[in-house]
């Protein structure tokens, strides 16, 4: 597994300073062009309109996360867990692929470009599509992405609700942003990890690395990824592509790059990924990235349907729709009120009314008390659920769930 | 206002990069020796021991709330509220000199050396002492300090749950303990601080803000200022101190520098800093910082008597006693076995073994709902306290006291 | 010159915390479609494929420059300059404006998408149209960035060897880069900057950080500017960018996006950003970004020309040509041999052979003798160029051009 | 060489965040009260006058050299040097313990308390006394501090002028000092470090690290080390010493610490380090502590001897003495008209006023054309000379000694 020497392996990140790319297969997976492609893929899509900095890209998270899973392995190792050099690779490789089935604003677009078919099956597809370019190399990787390895604990780095994911895109996202607040000890968190019964757990002194880390992740969930302003971009962006599918659906041209074509103009479904030309959907898939979505929408700022030009002008102009958020639903008379006066400035009628008119819910939790627990670690060994063991944040409070409600639409109707 | 340009009015800083002394007095004050002491006192006392970077003082930590006082100045006065330039001045001044009155190690030593005075009744003493050498200059600063000034915001941002003092605090420590869970959104907590009825109060959009800053204070406590093994450290220190004392009481020479040795000497209270020599009490007091108590304990390490050499070697090498901290409270039993092997293995007797072996209990809550609440400001003008408004932390999870019981004892006894 | 209460007048930065927009005006310039443009072109193009977190924006550097530029009127009007609201908030209009003009991947493309025009002349014409737009609100701002006002000093901190252009881009380069040796202490110099005889100058104290700032310039200049892999990639776009041109004026179709297809079947020159229709040439030039590079490039892979296709192919996929660079120049005899390769390998002939095989040189000084001097302030008046007072970085040295040649080829042919 | 699990092996650093203790020994020394004893003393002795960060101690420096020699030797043995767990180890309590000779305030009292030893041969006298303790466990240590052993390049890691120690100074000081400038990229410079020919080098694209590194410490070296005030301050305390020990020799009374006391009362001398009772006398060198000089000038404000408390008492107070710096030598006219006035005011004579009047030079050249050279490899294995191979700082430049020239005495003086 070592790495031939003309391989360039060290790479400069501002969030570590470096990351080491320790195996020669998973310098090959960095330069596939499947993953060259999520350097044109911004990590938090239109965050950038309210947090300029945040033009980090899925590219850096991914290299982000396998850094910490290296930093995690070696923690492991030295507190005596075997991770064979075979497990290290699968598992470094199976957390730089976790994001690969990503496409472009994909928060916002999951279910309007390819309709039923979430990220993490799409990168799954794409582990299958290279573990058969790469000869198998990739079968152990693909286990513990998908849970069947028999060490749990490997999956649990990859995925669970503390894993490396997280604790990279928290300090990331934290770090482009300028939101200091949400900085966590991510290589504090990683230094108390330890495994007991096949489970990754936390030490008990590192309690309030926890507390702190579910906080800071709830802070970034409202003050960055729900923020009002990127709410109401990103439900723009939205419709946009909603509105060009149903034109292009019509029969109306919509002229779009060629790749972004090829999804506005058919109805592409999760079988087409495993059908007989899975290759070509696949690939086709591979080339979109923001650069598509954004020429797309600044050549549509022109097009003849009044509802597709104003979304886009306003959009690429950052004149951004206004959207009020409550902690309790909007009543239908004003939702009503609102569509009214949509319907009498714009002139548009029924069901496209909802283009420019939307209401909805949004909510989160710091913490599910159903998905597999936190657990933390006292001395002699017994586990405790966080939810249990922290003092001040009960499971009550942890895994209450916050929902709030929101009505969005042009600035000119209020 | 304005400062002699022959004055060096902007200090390096690396936690703000740079602070400016923004007036006249203020300068002076700095330069005065009653200020100059703070240089020789550790912010954090024996924290070093366990977080060898928090060798910061408590002149850094006066000079950093000046500077977010300043901050906190610019932003009320931006939104409106006004604050003269007498006000500006005065409240700087009261930050500045609002810690004053610690003597060295003080969050062990508070009782030990004087014994019925807290530092702030002493911070209060200093400044009427230096408002005499101003010529009543500091008038307003003491007015604002002790709460009398009719503009009660500013007695606010001196001291209140959400002051400058705790705002610099909890950063310059995280800062040099490296413990870097503990930042805080300083700035970003300043930019959102309002005024309304003459109350500090937060914006709405503040509010996760402030839920970090009370779990962040939260973690320091329990991972810094209560950390097991500072709280031995500085439990050695107080039984150090209180043991010279009882010695010198019953006629034993204890050596110690001949500051130390005037407070070793003499049961000096409260009263005597109002006395008609409470000039020279007071000079005196002024006179000790971390170095008295360092080479008195080093010179101690030889002292004839047992306990307290054996106290002083032990701090000196950093052979810590052993502290169990526990949930619940600790048996008379327990307590009693250890007292038992201390009696045996050191030959001491009755009260004097409370030198060596000792219990108590420690606790803190994150936010007090006794003490003046953080209100938060809500559109419309509406006010709510943190408490009431945060959905996640309700005011009985914020507001109940954590407690936990220690027991203290040389590691040689178990 | 206030801000309406409603104008959202801070911005999250990563570099400096917190940005504030000063003035109406300025907030109103951010919000022209004009500028928010700026959003979707990287501040260093191609640099990203070396240096991830290389994705920053010249949205994020243009707001950044203004930062320094208030602290920098701050620091000034403090030592007794006098700079008026209006000459203070024409400063910040300039240095806001100062890039506008660039189009994407400027430093690569500045002379393929447009022949004969900088992008300071672009700015220029920027500010001129949009002069016209706000009623003559930039008649002193222009008269600032040209140079024609007669407080010089003022022109010098928007454009000379010391600008808060470069204060920005460098730190905000090291930044986002990782490559830390890059930080300078852009604050600390803008403390020391005086001004005598209508001059900028810096305070003698600050002789190290000029030196420290001129060192890191080269630093960042060899090590990232013109890091290898950065070249060869820059060299490919504009090679592509060529090509593309090349074939369409021979009548062979390259579709592109609406607004790059403008560019490249015509022939855009100085002149018609002046002449009658200068406001549609403009605008459409305000359509280009990033993205319809990209696009056009993605699409561009499958183009029927060989040299079109291949070049595209390697750059999306990031398999960048070869680039040898030397201190010497390069050998004919070694050029016609890699000349010879490609002809036999590719099968293309004569001219075409340029856009796959190219040699040239680089060069860079660290302070040019030429331009306006960097002036330093001793006590008594007594002015320097840094050149003569530095005892290290004598003008020799500094005014140095280091220049280096290059050769560029697929690495399939060698 | 693993370590028992009970032994705390991590520590939180505020520059790298954490260092390992990697070895078992290493953890016994740092157990060691000798090293415990660095706690207590200021790296940087009276640079927080200026700096008031610049707390840290000679305990953090160490161990934070500790962890870049770690790092520099997982670089070296990735390269493919062979270091073996024995020479890791050996190396580590090399650097350990490389500063451990360094007395309070040693930068301005090497000279002063003890006459003819530096504090390299103080180290070395340690280490060989640990050395006995530890049953000859660090003789494979003493080789390579003192450059015996026979793989050079271990020494040069520990002393040389790239070795780890001025690594982490550097940064560390431009850390806690807060001039961010001096900050260095110790980590880039470490991980383009190889072994070539058993000598350290460092690989052709660290030239402007290196160079940067250079311009750094000079940086450092007269904006901080070097800084007017600093030196002011330094050399008071200088005068301090001399005079009282020049009382002490006459028989007055003076005060001290015990341990100062012993010093004070003799004339200690490199002999005494290796003679009969060398035990004690190092027993009673590794009891000083910075607590001890201060608590001694602080008992010393109200010396009879005017010179004595004069300088006591402004030191104290940071009333420091006035410095003259100059690039030509302070003329003896000026010299003589500043003693008179001494001589006037204070009313002492003769070879007294040295301690009140005092000039002198100082100097500093970026890089030593004599030591051993820093040495920078090519492809092809070329090794060239960094002053030979920098295209910018020539020899002459970064070998040219900087002299500058210094009068200091009482500001009341003039």
């Amino acid at each position: 597994v070592s790495l031939p020497t003309n391989k360039s392996k060290i790479i400069n990140d501002p969030v570590y300073g470096f990351i080491k790319i320790p195996f020669g297969s998973t310098y090959d997976l960095v330069e596939h062009s499947y993953f060259q492609r999520l350097r044109r893929i911004k990590q938090l899509g239109l965050t950038n309109y309210v947090y300029p900095g945040a033009c980090h890209t899925r590219y850096q998270h991914a290299l982000g996360a396998t850094h910490l899973m290296w930093l995690a392995i070696e923690v492991l190792r030295t507190k005596g867990n075997e991770i064979t050099d075979q497990e290290a690779e699968a598992s470094i490789n199976a957390i730089l692929l976790h994001d690969i089935g990503h496409g472009p604003f994909s928060h916002a677009l999951e279910h309007s470009i390819i309709e039923d078919i979430t990220h993490e099956e799409l990168s799954l597809r794409f582990m299958e599509h290279l573990n058969a370019e790469f000869s198998g190399r990739l079968d152990l990787a693909i286990e513990i992405y998908t849970g069947r390895y028999h060490k749990k604990f490997l999956h649990q780095l990859v995925t669970s609700q503390l894993d490396v994911d997280r604790l990279d895109y928290l300090m990331r996202d934290s770090f482009f942003t300028g939101v200091s607040e949400g900085v966590i000890g991510s290589d504090r968190i990683i230094k108390m990890l330890s495994v007991v019964s096949d489970q990754l757990v936390v030490d008990a002194k590192g309690i309030y690395s926890i507390e702190k880390f579910l906080i800071a992740r709830r802070l970034m969930y409202w003050q960055v990824y729900m923020h009002k302003a990127v709410l109401a971009a990103e439900i723009m962006i939205v419709k946009i592509m909603q509105r060009a599918k149903h034109l292009s659906n019509q029969g109306i041209p919509v002229r779009a790059t060629p790749d972004l074509e090829y999804f506005l103009n058919r109805s592409i479904k999760q079988a087409d990924f495993k059908g007989r030309d899975h290759h070509s959907v696949l690939d086709r898939f591979a080339n979109l990235d923001d650069s598509d979505i954004i020429t797309s929408v600044k050549a549509w700022k022109t097009h003849p349907d009044i509802v597709l030009s104003t979304l886009c002008k306003r959009l690429i102009d950052r004149k951004l729709f206004r959207i009020i958020i409550s902690d309790k639903s909007i009543g239908e008379e004003h939702i009503s009120r609102i569509r009214e006066l949509a319907r009498s400035k714009y002139g548009i009628e029924g069901s496209d009314l909802a283009y420019l008119v939307s209401s909805g819910e949004i909510s989160n939790n710091a913490y599910s008390s159903e998905d597999e627990k936190i657990k933390i670690l006292y001395h002699g060994g017994q586990l405790k659920d966080v939810a249990d063991a922290s003092d001040m944040l009960d499971i009550s409070v942890l895994s209450k769930i916050v929902k709030k409600y929101y009505l969005w639409y042009p600035k000119d109707l209020s």
